[in-house]
């Protein structure tokens, strides 16, 4: 299923060249003129700024579901011993679970819901798949800044993924608030990729997770995509519920939270089937499967 | 001038006994009905919530002046090497600057300026001195996080201030938005004072402007404050010139900044003349000058 990695094609260097650079996007953002949950403004405005907030998607009863469930599976010793959980080191508390579209059985429910997944299809203009999931806790008082990324930078470097055809749902479970550590997007980011430096070194993505030390952009293309943004950073507050959907190269962060209310969200990831992975283009060997997957069976 | 130190009448013991807890405030908020700038609403409404928002108080060329004169100071080596001047370890850049209300002509002239200390004597009835006064600069990308606290607290422990019958002004110099690291107020905080606990070693001061590690209230009693406020916390956001005065025993916080915008603001402190520090309350021995001030002529 792998395609050959053809790296001397690559259309978006990065962690290669010496200095970094912006590349303009090749492939469109919405792939078609597709029927789907989203109107034709929905699709316009998700194309001009890489992102879209669908509000109350999941209802309070499905949200409380939700809770029960991952507060069980974290109070579970061989999930908090399982490489698929993130541990942050200082507090000992749990940050993050990956593929959790495969251990909890609502958020598997969750990845091949209509709601979800005929948005993603309608964006992407094919079948899709699940190329990662997981749950962000961000707790309340301690939860950590993660800064400014394109995902997409990692997901072709690391993983092997050709082109920009795949689109994140970051669904709430708790209040966004602006002062609880909310995900900030930079309209417009999407269409510009921010190529890096430094050498992938492998099994990078052991520390990357609790700390991201390659794919960050440098602080002159981040200030010029924030220029051309007008100035304007989205902060994506709501209610729980409530769901961000943003394209795979939209320039990402979410800043500490000092509040004393936690953060939790889902997020999934879908990619198209016409866009599997090839052989990572800047890393010595691809990532394990709970971070990318190799399970290419269309969902939903 | 020092009056002789009560601490067997200490009305907000603090970093003294074993465990901490909230006492009610014994000082009004407002001392009287005093002529000033500020209307019965306004007043009112600091009473309430503990602080005020004042808009379009600097005009931009008075902005730009502060702008060069802090940029000239900065820059000066003797300026970086003087102890009032807090250099943040890992950037190595200058974080705060205190005692500019001496240091800098235009901020010397700022705290004597009506348009401000009438608001400090409207509030606290009688004729007012400066405490404090300190410039902030919380770059770009890395300016770090302030965690939860009273400033009356350390003011208290450390200055030997009597009562609550200060106030402090926040002072924008640039645009503060959600996303730069803002202001963060807990509402009704100021009628509430937190007990710490913990022993203040002597030169506390020198690692605590850099990471507070004492007068930091526990965790539950902040959830206390937040459900009393109602699950509100005041985000103070605006234009530079924008001034935000706040009670002396107000719970704030300020977020880090991730963002590609630096935030810097002026900061003053006004205390009473009927409230000048005694022997501090639960240090050793009192902090420098230029942290508390021994000059207790009336400004304005």
């Amino acid at each position: 299923m792998l395609h050959p990695a053809d790296t001397s094609h690559d259309s978006y260097p990065s962690r290669i060249e010496p200095t970094s650079r912006l590349i303009e996007r090749r492939e469109p953002v919405v792939y078609g003129h597709n029927p789907g949950p989203l109107s034709d403004a929905g699709l316009q405005s998700f194309s001009r700024d890489g992102f879209l907030q669908m509000r109350g998607i999941l209802d309070p009863s499905e949200i409380e579901a939700v809770h029960n469930e991952l507060s069980e599976m974290v109070a579970r010793p061989e999930v908090r011993q399982d490489e698929r959980t993130i541990i942050e080191p200082a507090s000992n508390e749990v940050r993050s679970m990956f593929q959790v579209h495969e251990t909890s059985r609502i958020i598997s429910r969750l990845a091949a819901d209509k709601r979800i997944v005929d948005v993603a299809r309608q964006i992407l203009g094919s079948y899709v798949y699940i190329h990662q999931s997981r749950v962000n806790f961000k707790p309340a008082f301690e939860g950590k800044d993660f800064s400014w990324h394109s995902d997409f930078e990692t997901w072709h470097t690391e993983d092997g993924m050709p082109a920009m055809r795949a689109v994140s749902f970051s669904i709430s479970l708790t209040e966004n608030y602006t002062y609880n550590g909310p995900l900030l997007l930079i309209p417009g980011s999407h269409r510009i990729y921010v190529t890096c430096v430094g050498e992938t070194p492998e099994g990078n993505y052991r520390s990357s997770l609790q700390f991201q030390k390659l794919g960050v952009p440098e602080r002159e293309h981040l200030r010029t995509l924030y220029k051309r943004a007008g100035g304007r950073i989205e902060v994506c507050t709501g209610e729980p519920g409530e769901v961000t959907v943003f394209d795979c190269n939209t320039m990402h962060a979410s800043p500490s939270n000092i509040s004393p209310v936690p953060r939790t969200n889902i997020f999934l990831v879908f990619n198209s089937v016409e866009n599997t992975p090839v052989e990572p283009f800047a890393a010595p060997k691809r990532r394990p499967d709970y971070l990318a997957s190799r399970d290419y069976n269309p969902v939903g």
